[in-house]
């Protein structure tokens, strides 16, 4: 009989949001008059911009005529969208990015978890905890790990991210070839500042490694001293890949776009030594297993671009960031350390227990559902992460109602 | 320094599209008054049906509005659409089928080129030939072949669609574990009867392999004595996949909706014989590393299944197959053997000599764009492929201007 890939049997199952599900249900069985607010999931929740409703409305209608009607198109994306995004997001801020160095994809999701299948199957990983659980499981998918022991899988190099370290982590001691990095953090919702982000990449210059580096969550960086790309750093473009995502900017988690930035002077090796483009392995891949992204949803993408629609995005995820002061600020009354919540949409608060009785505190005795950071990893063990994305009148009730249970 | 993925230095680098693309522009130069007529791309060229465009605007409406706002989607697909591919393209033809077994994905091209992650990295493959890239490239980047030697890779046990088993690949005489099957098939148009999809089962069962069918073009069968899934024939759910895609019924290339039935009988085993459901592999793959389609293409896709959107496919469907009859008419009458063309847009022709030498004639004795077989595996040579995805008025010149170089 055909056999399996067998390194999905080391998966660990992730039992975060069912186990989650299984509480909110119980605790609504119990208390079916008190309605809950949930403020777990990072999903975003208001309506897509104005000016790419209207974008995405007029390629429908080109779509609709044979004149403008758009079949395949290049698997990297449209020119209008990468240069838009080379210009708006990089060059404007003296990053050196060029247009033909971005691929257009339906996710960030998507793209850092393929992006490993270029890399060799004996390369050392480093990956933060807490975690995006993707970063993780695609690499024990492509069986670069061994088994899962005590909640961490053997082979990974682990990068701590505690209160000790404020949560952005330290340089590793030994070398490694492929650095997982992602700031404004999920779940802490850290920032990395340009000090600490020249650390990594000096480190990587030193390994000869490649740092990916997730950026998803970079629209809600209002702090200018903060970098925002990674190029913003001297000497990413040869140690760097970076993923970016019209998710949290532009509400576009239904919707579906993002993008990887690939620089072409990123080099890896075979085992000859001889250096090759990763670029070039990228783009490969890119063609061969991806077939571009819907027309009507890259206009609808280029329209964030534009004057009106830098201004709705602008407006929206201050939007965000309003709940996620409110969250941060009514959290440190109740004498919690917290992360996050001034660049990011999260909120880290430690919760001086374990996360699992911190959850089960504010479900039963406020009805507000977060997410226990130990589903993130060990060290997200004893904190628990609160999200921004919701209605401001769900984000005042849920605090008026912790305060209330807490104080 | 980092690794590369060296499997990805076995790849042949194909020249097929840049070798037309040079030869055309060759000729443009020379005959700069002689406008080209392309039959050579396999991409549609009539507007998206009216249901889909209707349906399409009625959901970025729901994305302007709160209420109606979806963001992140189960990655599985919507039940909507889900539910209406079960009955519609399945139950209706007696072909057992459930919902919870489709997964909705953004196109063919990924599914069929992901699929291979699952299985394990010593497998036997078999695969067509002539055929599409995609099935081959994804196995040799995933280190399951030997090199390329004189057009074929080393590892492969490849299947050969020729004149003489009237395209349509004969069951090989060693066992396999895992087969690529594509009816209507492209390049060749060929169809399979169902005794001849039934004895591919039947040899499926016997090896314990599983089949993975591709029927993109199964909006262009006619013929009702043909099977159009291959859970029409008995014991398929035990042993095959199929992948579909609204590029080639409603004209989705631009717009991007696909989806693979999994059934949750089909198993596989680990090295210890112990079985494993391929169902539950697979949707592990799809939730690590997608997020869904986005919503509102999958509201244009359902509309599909409207009574309106389903007139409008046939109507589409039939017009490209009145093309394709054209073609096939106009090439016969010249004295070609030809294959496809009647429950299929692409047209295979015996060209009795190298394919490129007739792709030459056609371009400079016609200024007619066709695709050398060759460029699609060794059995392709000696033949080329005619597209009907064009214009009438495109076809009947490009058809009389052939007859008139030829005649």
């Amino acid at each position: 009989m055909i056999r399996i890939n067998e390194n999905y049997l080391k998966l660990k199952a992730s039992y975060l949001f069912s186990d989650i599900a299984k509480r909110v249900s119980a605790y609504q069985e119990a208390n079916p008059e008190k309605p809950i607010i949930r403020l777990g999931i990072g999903d975003v929740t208001e309506p897509l911009p104005e000016a790419c409703q209207k974008a995405f409305h007029k390629a429908i209608d080109d779509q609709g005529t044979r004149e403008a009607f758009h079949g395949y198109g290049p698997e990297q994306g449209y020119a209008f969208l990468r240069e838009a995004i080379a210009k708006n997001d990089y060059q404007a801020r003296g990053a050196d990015v060029d247009a033909s160095e971005i691929f257009v994809s339906d996710g960030a999701k998507c793209d850092s978890g393929n992006i490993q299948e270029i890399f060799g199957s004996e390369i050392k990983i480093a990956v933060p905890d807490p975690v995006y659980p993707v970063y993780v499981d695609t690499n024990v998918m492509a069986g670069r790990t061994g088994n899962n022991v005590d909640g961490r899988y053997e082979g990974f190099v682990y990068l701590d991210s505690t209160p000790e370290n404020g949560y952005v982590p330290s340089i590793p001691d030994e070398k490694v070839d492929l650095i997982y990095l992602c700031f404004p953090n999920n779940p802490t919702g850290a920032t990395a500042t340009r000090e600490q982000l020249k650390a990594w990449v000096d480190y990587a210059r030193e390994c000869e490694a490649i740092i990916l580096y997730d950026a998803a969550y970079v629209a809600f960086i209002r702090d200018e001293s903060l970098p925002q790309s990674i190029y913003e750093i001297e000497g990413a473009r040869d140690v760097a890949i970076e993923f970016r995502s019209f998710s949290k900017n532009a509400g576009f988690t239904g919707t579906r776009c993002a993008y990887t930035v690939v620089p072409k002077a990123l080099k890896a090796q075979d085992a000859s030594g001889k250096e090759h483009s990763v670029h070039a392995l990228w783009n490969r891949r890119h063609c061969t297993k991806f077939n571009g992204v819907s027309y009507p949803v890259q206009k609808a993408a280029e329209a964030v671009y534009s004057e009106e629609g830098a201004t709705q995005v602008k407006a929206l995820t201050d939007f965000y960031l309003d709940n996620a002061k409110i969250v941060l600020k009514s959290m440190r009354e109740l004498g919690f350390d917290c992360v996050g919540g001034e660049d990011s949409p999260y909120i880290w608060i430690n919760a001086k227990r374990p996360s699992w009785d911190f959850f089960d505190l504010l479900l039963n005795e406020a009805g507000v559902v977060c997410t226990p950071g130990a589903g993130f990893g060990t060290c997200g063990e004893g904190h628990i992460r609160i999200s921004a994305f919701n209605s401001r009148a769900k984000i005042e009730e849920a605090m008026a109602r912790i305060k209330a249970a807490l104080a």
